[in-house]
């Protein structure tokens, strides 16, 4: 389904996550965020996985009740998250991750992170769930998982370093694990999460 | 904070939790989940518990983008959850739940769950998440923790028995298991997931 903008361009359903107005970052992130959607479908029909997208937090100021229709938001902002945008659960374990996509081919840019993110990936890893971040460089069409104890070690090195705007390729490929991209699911993330939980009986 | 409605009463932003445009079954379940809401703050903040309100779904029509100032929602409609309302992690464990709330004193209306989020519990259990129901009387201020699969256990029979459109308080008290409500938090649900876990090794 496409939804008509006023701008005039046809835009998916997923477009609708973007967290702030600028478009850019809601058209870099579409396919990925498809990729993901469709992945967790998947692992939904083949009840290997209960994973879902959050929806996107709406702050809704005015809202119209038509006699005989349905209520109508007249008025609404985007708000920022304050979780991640996934989470489920496979085989017991709690699962709970962001994705996010760049088109830069060395390096991914923290701007995409906020602080209050990462509090939730430490709160959850404190009461053990699987927490971590799947990135996409688009331009290589390379996707990585990475586990947020790494994410964070480097985001909080960032703090003490205020040179550090963006984490490089080479550590995410060092600390990260590379996910074939695929067709069923399209991100198979799950069977690196698989491998992680049977090497560490834990994540 | 509250939101001034065209009809002139101020809501406070729970409210936006209605799925429906039946005004009442918001209002009727304001306070309760409330009540969750901040149980949820008082266990994130103790480090006890992650769980999350998930945020009303919503379908976004139309959207502006002035200049200079933030994207603007102009139409918009309620979109029915196709999961349950909170989810999140306690010491590694899957916890997924609904919470619903009635003035009824001798029943709980079943015209409140939709056969998706049945669906979706029986999914959650199949992965071996923690999957339950809070009920909330709110005439008797009594609440109930009933395990999902008591409550489609008697869901499924509706099916097969046309007749019922209520679950008895009798059902609940059987085989639910009460939470006394307190101040600090005010529904103390994670008492009983914790007994249930220690009795069972699992849920």
């Amino acid at each position: 389904m496409t939804i008509q903008y006023p701008i005039g361009t046809k835009l998916s359903p997923s477009t609708l996550s973007l967290r702030t107005s600028n478009t850019q970052y809601g058209k870099r992130g579409m396919g990925f965020e498809e990729q993901i959607n469709q992945s967790n479908q998947y692992y939904l029909g083949k009840n290997i996985a209960v994973i879902h997208k959050k929806p996107t937090p709406v702050q809704i100021v005015k809202v119209d009740y038509p006699k005989r229709s349905a209520a109508v938001i007249k008025e609404a902002y985007f708000r920022h998250a304050s979780t991640t945008d996934y989470n489920g659960v496979y085989r017991g374990f709690y699962i709970d991750f962001e994705a996010k996509e760049t088109k830069n081919k060395t390096a991914f840019p923290l701007t995409n992170f906020h602080e209050h993110q990462v509090h939730h990936m430490e709160s959850c890893l404190q009461q053990e769930g699987i927490t971590f971040i799947l990135f996409k460089f688009s331009t290589l069409n390379r996707v990585f998982l990475l586990k947020a104890q790494e994410f964070i070690a480097f985001w909080r090195q960032k703090h003490l370093d205020g040179k550090r705007q963006s984490i490089p390729l080479s550590y995410i490929e060092k600390y990260g694990y590379e996910i074939p991209i695929g067709m069923f699911p399209p991100i198979p993330y799950l069977e690196i999460v698989s491998q992680l939980i049977e090497q560490n009986n834990k994540f």
